[in-house]
């Protein structure tokens, strides 16, 4: 195995995104060694990635056989191979959220388990460079052959992103070796005198750019170019689904709209953007800002969730927004912040970061149960039974994509550009960062968000020179105030000063409870108001009714004021929040869907306080329904 | 082969259902060669499928190798097996409907082609009576393995209904014996000493009993009853989809609600139905009648249509009812039929003609365009792009489905009981019935149904005795008027009288359009109203609206009152019906899904009239948007 410095990189920063020096970025990631998120929700959430998810995963992997694939493939162990075509790709995702988890806090158990893993998975790499352990356990044959539907180039993405980032975390580049063989591989296939295909499910393009900031090697920036290039000529033409869901329908360079499966879509929209960042072609990154305003106004629901269709896991048709069918997968919500973190890069917009912000609070963490032992593979925004959070999965992308992004979630809090330092997201936490004009500089952030919207940013350390302090003000607050002066929401708000140690600035945004309503296209939640405080979305179980009342017959008043109802104990003190509304008596309705509109029954309702919990929140106490939009009494 | 006179039937009606003399019927149909649809929208669809749609069956069976398929299996073609496991059964529902229209009305090539197909199934055949191009073709060891998904028995069923339609309208029994030798085998391999499984897709129960009927044989209503009580046992547990989604939950006779797959609860209803009028198991009879009010109180498109789920082709929750995702499969609207059919002659009460006649003219008609030449698999209640219908698709069940329902609608017109005939379905037609009271009599109607309310009844041929003339009143009409005395909506108007040759009776439905609105928990078309006009939906389509509107930004006034405007004549001259309404401007709205309350962009919009079309005639001018919900201007 080679060591660490015979592998030169391209990127001075370890962190999951890392552009060039010459990378098309107006702002850059920190080095994520110097963030460290002390307390408050994200911390919270952290620790129980680290203390219980991590290791239900090693438990899950062996379980389901996904660890023994990779075992029968390197000849360890015989027996058939269990699970989907991709699962291989479950490993790479769990060993990825391992590197971020160690470079943030080492640890032993986690340290052997990830050794004693890529140690596994090198031992299962074939002789050219090629693994899979669906090709080389099932059919040998099989290799390249189902480009459609096999995921193979997907899960070689998975490999690479994690052998970069055991690479940048911990200096083992062991894993980042397998990795480069297969990708050296693939580019002898995929390069432009082989194979001209790409993948049905969009991944390696993201990875390959990593791989080439990790490593300095263009050729996987270009194979990245190569194969976004080669969708939209219609490949999958008589697949088994139609050409949007592969992204196949139209040229990523011409794209006028997001389209087909969400998971790839968002995927190789985060692989664009990279491409963009390292290569300058300004037609992938103005396909990127028209895919993003088309999600933004008409295809994204209020949780920053994304895909309206069960059937095949899509972005529907505009305004296509059922909350009960709502697909939401929590990797397409994963998906998304890795976007919107690369487009925020790119651009320096914060419009970017309070989608992250959106996506963060609301349509990611639901998918991950507070006690950290179970997940939503489909988060919806209203049951009329109930749902449970599952265990593990027969696809099983989402749990360790939870993980690896709760293990780097303090990568996506701050930038710097040459001449100071940006906070996007808010939590209790020490930063430290360097920034060309300021030098070394390290901030202590004390914020009990998104609870309260108290943010103090106090200076730690600075050189004695002049440097701009930017604070996200989020586009959903009401009223801001900085330092005691109102600030405009829906951009930064930019603090320029010579800094002394001690300094002290304090963001005040108004995150008291609101209610919001929906564009009038959307059809599905017509006549209906939902609840919002601060970044998170707040939803209302059947649990929290009074006795008899059906979360059917519940309506909220829209003149009503929503306020703070102080902390739900069973669900870890968020806050609650109660607004005034009825239940409705439906029984003239009964037995009847459908009545001439001059023969409506007579209707009563009983005046509520109805209390609501945050979205994220729910499905954590009793089994019971659940709505995010609540007709409203009108 | 036997001649006819060899088999003993139990049943003297050759009509689609034909109960025995002891069956639980409270109506028995009647002799479908004595009535015919002489006039009208029933006469027009029925000229359509005999001259358009039945011969484009045969075309489109040879295109997609259904037929050549039989002639692998029958050892007269050579090749690999094209299509789907179960395609076998269009061939044999197209057949029903052949024998059904050559009853209605001779026909030199329809019965050429029937004959030729006849005789292709029987050489098909396997020596032991096994009868499916699937197994035989593919893979022999396949013989009932796969009970899941397999479709063996369903296939089966479809054999044995064409087989007794053939007998029943032209005395041939040769497809008959042909079913006949198949069901012996499955009673030899399913009955009770043998194996003890039963179908993923119940079809083969409602045949069972038809071929009972047919045969005056017990063993196979005793068979249908057998695989019918082996549900509900979790038999299909681990299986692809859900055990609702194969009617295996509950058992039967213990079933609460209606669940799971579409068509399969559906088709199994029917069966269960026919069991019960032939046992008298009142469990049976409980089961069917708590299923039937689930459907209508819940789970039921104002079309009629069933299935609100794409993913699995399930019904959904209670109130899950999206107009946009409705999937409402054209063969569920059938099989509603079916069953509804049933239901009414089990108990004689309106209801369930009720239902088939919404089934019928909505959720049924939409499925067959206008010329006769194309199909949706999928009626949708809302289409933002606009659908367009397919000539025949690779599933192809709805399409000689929809065949078979047509060439036998005049088997659901009128029954009789001890006392008199009843009238259910109107349409201008010559009804002959033999009623034990009244012996033979003849009814000439004269109905422009369903587009004029005015039915003419006139006796052109009656026993001199007193008997008793019923004419459903539908529930949906606001009044009705009987010889100039109102009647209520709801039932039958009964006449009782010693009837004279001449004598004419005049019932007048109001059929006036009228504004319906939806139960409050139907929350995907909450705010919302539909129009109906007589038993007719209506839909609006984007072609009919001012230039540059858009249909998502049209709102209908709901004090407006609806009034006719006169026929559309690029769609057969169908009423158009116009009503108030609005086109309103949301340009504030632009970019943005989501809005605090607080902060709403004003509106405004411009008044305007709104033409509405039959919902069924939707999709067959120029290609657009679509919908029968539409917002109300509140």
């Amino acid at each position: 195995m080679k060591n660490k410095d015979e592998i030169e990189s391209a990127t001075s920063i370890p962190a999951a995104v890392a552009p060039t020096a010459s990378a098309r970025v107006r702002l850059r990631p920190l080095d994520p060694t110097g963030v460290v998120i002390e307390d408050g929700l994200l911390a919270e959430r952290q620790r129980v990635n680290r203390e219980v998810t991590l290791l239900r995963g090693a438990e899950e992997l062996e379980r389901a056989g996904t660890l023994e694939n990779l075992r029968i493939a390197a000849g360890r162990a015989r027996g058939s191979r269990r699970g989907m075509v991709f699962s291989d790709s479950d490993v790479y995702k769990w060993l990825e959220a391992l590197a971020w988890e160690i470079g943030r806090e080492p640890s032993a158990e986690l340290e052997r388990l990830a050794h004693e893993t890529i140690d596994l998975v090198a031992a299962a790499q074939e002789p050219d460079g090629y693994l899979n352990s669906w090709c080389q356990v099932v059919d040998p044959a099989w290799r390249w052959t189902d480009l459609e539907m096999g995921h193979e180039l997907y899960c070689a993405g998975h490999l690479i992103q994690a052998g970069v980032a055991f690479a940048r975390t911990t200096g083992d580049v062991s894993l980042l070796t397998v990795a480069r063989r297969f990708a050296d591989l693939i580019v002898d296939v995929f390069g432009s005198d082989g194979h001209t295909g790409t993948d049905g499910h969009p991944e390696i393009e993201v990875a390959l750019v990593e791989l080439y900031r990790q490593t300095g090697e263009r050729r996987y920036l270009e194979m990245a170019d190569t194969l976004t290039s080669r969708r939209g000529f219609g490949t999958f033409a008589g697949g088994r689904f139609d050409l949007p869901y592969y992204q196949d329908a139209e040229p990523v360079r011409e794209a006028r709209s997001i389209v087909g499966h969400a998971v790839r879509a968002l995927y190789l929209a985060a692989g664009v953007t990279d491409i963009y960042a390292e290569t300058g072609d300004e037609a992938l990154l103005g396909s990127m800002l028209r895919q993003w305003d088309d999600l933004v106004s008409a295809k994204m629901y209020l949780t920053g969730g994304i895909g309206s269709r069960h059937h095949d896991e899509s972005i529907g048709d505009p305004y296509e927004l059922p909350p009960d069918r709502a697909y939401c997968e929590t990797c397409a919500a994963i998906a998304s912040i890795m976007w919107n973190w690369r487009m925020l890069l790119v651009t320096g917009e914060s419009r970017f970061a309070d989608l992250l912000e959106r996506t963060l609070y609301n349509g990611f963490l639901s998918g991950h149960s507070l006690d950290g032992e179970s997940f939503f593979y489909v988060n919806a925004l209203q049951s009329r039974t109930g749902d449970r959070r599952h265990n593990w999965n027969p696809v099983a992308c989402c749990p360790p994509n939870v993980m690896r992004l709760l293990a780097s979630l303090h990568h996506y809090l701050a930038t710097t550009t040459d001449t100071g330092i940006q906070l996007h997201q808010y939590a209790s936490s020490r930063i430290r960062a360097v920034c060309p004009v300021a030098g070394p500089v390290e901030l202590a952030v004390k914020a009990d968000y998104p609870w309260s919207g108290t943010i103090e940013v106090e200076i730690v350390s600075t050189g004695d020179v002049e440097w701009t302090l930017s604070l996200r003000v989020p586009a959903w607050a009401r009223a801001a105030i900085l330092d005691g002066a109102p600030v405009t929401p829906g951009g930064y708000a930019d603090l320029t000063r010579t800094w002394r140690v001690g300094d002290k600035v304090t963001l005040e945004i108004d995150v008291s409870p609101r209610l919001t309503a929906p564009n009038p296209r959307i059809d599905a939640v017509r006549g209906c108001l939902a609840l919002e405080r601060g970044p998170v979305v707040y939803c209302f179980e059947e649990q929290d009714l009074p006795a008899d009342a059906d979360l059917a017959d519940v309506a909220v008043d829209p003149a009503a004021e929503p306020v703070d109802r102080g902390p739900v104990e069973p669900l870890g003190g968020v806050p609650g929040v109660a607004v005034a509304g009825v239940v409705r008596d439906l029984d003239g309705w009964r037995q009847s869907e459908y009545r001439d509109l001059r023969e409506l029954p007579a209707a009563s309702a009983a005046p509520t306080q109805l209390l609501a919990v945050p979205y994220f929140a729910w499905a954590n106490r009793n089994e019971g329904g659940m709505r995010v939009w609540i007709p409203t009494t009108d």
